[in-house]
C-alpha cells in the first residue's frame, strides 16, 4: 500500500522497521518524547503508521548525538540509521515496533516546533474538551485522538460497501438551497449573489428526486442545523450517510435495509478496528441476527415495566435521551443486542414527506435505529403521491413554490420509496464510546466555536 | 450485486431478463415509449440497469392489455410476465436486452405521471440547456443524461482507489469557516448564530493541517465560489477531489503524484465506462507514459511558435482558456498526450500558501494539470515554515488572527508538503466532452439559478 511512498525517497515507515534488522534505513516523522541517558539519547519518532524508538550514541555517531540534543517534541525530522534488535528486557510490548530500535547515524531537522503548551508524551491526553479543541491542530496528532479518525474512515468505507451491495448509486448533491429543506427555523441563511439562500438541513429532497433516476442511491454529504443549544450530541455541521430506496414492496423492506446498513457498518468497523476499540475501553458491539423492532408505543410500555414503574413516558410523542438509553439497556439485557429499531412515531412529529400509516394517519411509517443508548439513524417511508404531497404541504403551511424541483419529480411518478440517514460523528462516537460528539469531528462546529471559541476570537 | 433487491421482492432487473427465457418474472420501472399495434401494445420499461421491451396481447391476456392502454410515459409500474425470445428480424441490437421481450400477464400502476412537457422517447434529448435544467428532476431520468452521473460515480471511485494506493487517509473537513479561506472577495457569507461566517472556497487549510496528523490525506468536499460571472466552466458550488502529501523530498514528488492521480482517474474511468464515452462521441483519452511538463514560460514560447506567431502571450501572468486549448493541441500533436502539466506560475498570481521558487521568488512551485484543453487540477508545494507564512500574510495584508488554527499546525512543525485539487464536474465534463460544466452537475448552482432560475422563481 505504501510502496509509492517508499519507492520515491527510500524512506520506510515505522511499521516496516522490523523487516530491516541489520540494515540501514531512512525514517521521517515527528519527535514524540526525548529521554537523555548521558551518552545515549533516546526518542520516539511518530509517523503515519505508529512509533519507533531511535537512539543516538555519542561514541559511535557524535554528529547524530549532537543533532539529537537539539530535538524537541513535535520537531519534524529525517533520520538515517541502522536497525537493531532491542536487548532482552528492553522490548516494548505496547509498541508494534517494540522489538527493534534504530541507531541514528544522521538526523536532519525538517521543521522546528514551538514549545508545546502541554505534555503530549503520555498514552492519553488528559485535557478538558475546550483545551483539546483550542489546540486542535496539535491535539489531533496524538495517537489517542488520531485513531478516532482512522475509525471514522473505516465507518465510511463500510457504509459505501454495504450501500453498493444494496445496489445503490453514489450521488453528489448540493448544499445550497433556495428554501429551508424541511421547513422549520433551524437553518443557516446566506447571501447568494442578490438573493437569499440556505444551507441544506439534509440531502433529503435531492436523494428522493434521484430515486426517479437510479432507484437506489447513497450519498455522503454535509448537513447543517442552526440548533441554538449546546448538547453533547449535536453539531451545527455534520457529515450524513444517506440511503434512499425506490420500488419497495413494503415498509418492512426499509426496516431490513436500515438494519442491514447499520449492523454492517458497526460489525465491519469493529472488526477492522478491534485494537483501537479496545484501547478506548469500548465494549465489543452486540449484534443480533435479528435487530429487535418495537413501535414507539411498545417501547414506552417496556420502559415503564423495565424501570419498574419509575419512568412513565406512555403517551409521549417521542423518546428523549433518557428513554433511548433505557430501551437500549432493555434490548441489551433481554435481546443481547446493542441495536433496537423503534417505529411508528407520531406523524406530526416527523417531516412533511413522512408517509402516514394508512389505517391510522396519526402515526407514521417512520423509524429510528438506536445503538448503545443513542439514535444513530432516522428515516421513513415517503409520501410518493404528488397530490397527497401537495395536500400535506398546504396543511403544514409550506409553500409548494419553494419545493418546485422536488415536486416535479413526483409529478412525473416516483414509486413507493423510503430511506434513512446516519450521522457519521455519532456512529464514530458510539463505536468508541466517546462522551461528546465533538470528539468525533475533526473540526467541530457549534454555536460557541468555529475552530476558535467566539469569545476568544472576536 | 443486486441480489438483495431480487431476494426481497422476487423482482429482477432489465439486465437479467435474458437469463429467464421461458420463465415468469416480475419487473418494475418507468414506461418509456408506448407503441400501439392493434391487438398488441408494446412499450419499453426503464429501470436502473436499462430498458426492456414489454408486450401486452389482447388475446392471451386481456387484463394486461387493458392496463397497458392506460399507460403513459414515466408511469411507474410493476409487470409480471413471461420471457420470450424475440422473433428473428425484430431483435434490437442497440439494447442489451434486445434479444428478448416480456409478455405481460399483469400490469400494476404504482404511480402516475403528468403529461410530459416534451418527448423523451428519442435516444438523445434535444433540449436547450435552460430547459434541461428547468426540468432537471425529469431530464435526469433520460439515459443520455443519467449516464453522465454513472461516469461521475466512477471518477470518484477511481480517485479514492488511487489516493488510497498513495497511502492517503480519507478525511472529512468542515465547509463553514470563520474567515475567507484564501483571502479574496469571492466568498459566500452567512449568518452563523450571532456571528458572520463563510463557506470555504476549498478544503485547503484543513487538509494542510491534517498533514501533521496522517502525513497523506485525501478528501471529497464541497467548495464554494461566489464568482459573479457566467461561463461554461464555472459553478458556484462544486465537488472537489483533494490530496495533500507531507514529507516530500522534492517538488518533483508532487508532480509525480499529481500526474499519477490525474491519469489514473481518466484511464480507469474511460476503461470502465468505454461504452458511455463512445455513445457521447468522446475520443478515447490519450494517456502518455510520461505527461509532458512545461514551465509557464516554456508553454508561452510553444504557443507562440505553435500558432506560427499568431498568438503571443509571452510575459503574461497566466494562461487563459484559449491558451489552455492551444497548449493541449500542441501536446496532443507533438506528444500524443491529452495531458500536459504547466508549472512555475508567478507567485503573486497564486494563493498565499504557495512556495516561491528558492532561487527566484517571483515565480512559484505551483502547477496546473490540463486535459483536453482545460485545467482539471491545480496545486503547489506549500510554504511550511511558520515564520515565513506569517511574513507572507503580512505582505499580502491577511490578518493572521483569521488563520490561527491553520497557523497553529505550522507552529508545531509541518514538514515539506504540497498537494492538489481536481474539480469533479470538470473531470466528468472533459471525459465526456460536454460543452458546459452544468451538464456534469446533478443540480448546478450559479448566479442565475438554484434549481429554478431566479428570474422565474422570485
Amino acid at each position: 500500500m505504501y510502496e509509492a511512498m517508499s519507492d520515491v525517497s527510500g524512506r520506510i515507515l515505522s511499521s516496516e522497521v522490523s523487516d530491516f534488522i541489520g540494515k540501514t534505513v531512512k525514517l521521517k516523522g515527528w519527535v514524540r518524547i526525548r529521554r537523555d541517558h548521558g551518552k545515549l539519547i533516546f526518542f520516539d519518532l511518530r509517523d503515519k503508521n505508529g512509533l519507533i524508538q531511535v537512539v543516538a550514541n555519542s561514541n559511535t555517531s557524535p554528529e547524530a548525538y549532537k543533532a539529537a540534543r537539539e530535538l524537541r517534541p513535535e520537531y519534524a525530522i529525517e533520520v538515517v540509521g541502522s536497525v537493531n534488535k532491542r536487548p532482552e528486557g528492553t522490548i516494548n510490548k505496547d509498541l508494534a515496533s517494540g522489538s527493534v530500535e534504530v541507531e541514528a547515524s544522521q538526523i536532519k531537522i525538517l521543521a522546528k516546533a514551538d514549545t508545546l503548551p502541554f505534555d503530549t508524551g503520555a498514552e492519553k491526553l488528559n485535557l478538558e474538551l475546550p483545551t483539546l479543541l483550542d489546540y486542535r491542530s496539535l491535539t489531533l496528532r496524538h495517537p489517542s485522538i488520531s485513531e478516532i479518525f482512522k475509525v471514522q474512515e473505516e465507518v465510511v468505507r463500510s457504509f459505501r460497501n454495504v450501500s453498493e451491495d444494496l445496489g445503490c448509486t453514489e450521488i453528489f448533491v448540493p448544499t445550497i438551497s433556495s428554501s429551508a429543506t424541511e421547513g422549520g427555523a433551524e437553518v443557516f441563511k446566506l447571501k447568494y449573489y442578490d438573493y437569499d439562500a440556505y444551507l441544506t438541513q439534509s440531502p433529503q429532497l435531492y436523494k428522493q428526486i434521484m430515486v426517479g433516476v437510479f432507484e437506489r442511491v447513497y450519498t455522503i454529504s454535509h448537513a447543517y442545523r442552526a440548533e441554538p443549544s449546546v448538547t453533547t450530541r449535536h453539531l451545527s455541521e455534520v457529515v450524513q450517510l444517506d440511503v434512499e430506496i425506490g420500488f419497495i414492496d413494503s415498509f418492512g423492506d426499509l426496516l431490513d435495509a436500515l438494519e442491514t446498513v447499520g449492523t454492517s457498518i458497526i460489525k465491519d468497523t469493529a472488526q477492522k478496528c478491534g485494537e483501537i476499540l479496545s484501547s478506548f475501553g469500548a465494549q465489543k458491539p452486540l449484534i443480533p441476527t435479528k435487530v429487535p423492532r418495537l413501535t414507539l408505543k411498545e417501547a414506552q410500555d417496556i420502559i415503564y415495566k423495565f424501570s419498574k414503574g419509575e419512568r412513565d413516558v406512555r403517551g409521549e410523542q417521542d423518546l428523549n435521551a433518557t428513554d433511548e438509553k433505557l430501551i437500549c439497556d432493555w434490548a441489551k439485557k433481554e435481546k443481547k443486542s446493542d441495536f433496537v429499531t423503534i417505529t411508528h412515531y407520531p406523524t406530526k412529529k416527523r417531516a412533511f414527506y413522512t408517509m402516514p400509516e394508512p389505517n391510522n394517519p396519526e402515526i407514521s411509517l417512520s423509524y429510528d435505529l438506536l445503538f448503545k443508548g443513542m439514535e444513530l439513524a432516522s428515516g421513513s417511508q415517503r409520501v410518493n403521491d404528488y397530490e397527497k404531497l401537495l395536500a400535506i404541504m398546504k396543511e403544514r403551511k409550506l409553500n409548494p413554490d419553494n419545493f418546485s424541483m422536488y415536486l416535479q419529480a413526483f409529478k412525473y411518478a416516483i414509486p413507493p420509496e423510503g430511506g434513512f440517514s446516519f450521522g457519521l460523528e455519532r456512529l464514530t462516537m458510539k463505536l468508541l464510546e466517546l462522551e461528546n460528539v465533538r470528539e468525533a469531528s475533526l473540526f467541530p462546529r457549534d454555536m460557541e466555536r468555529v475552530d476558535e471559541r467566539f469569545s476568544v476570537s472576536k
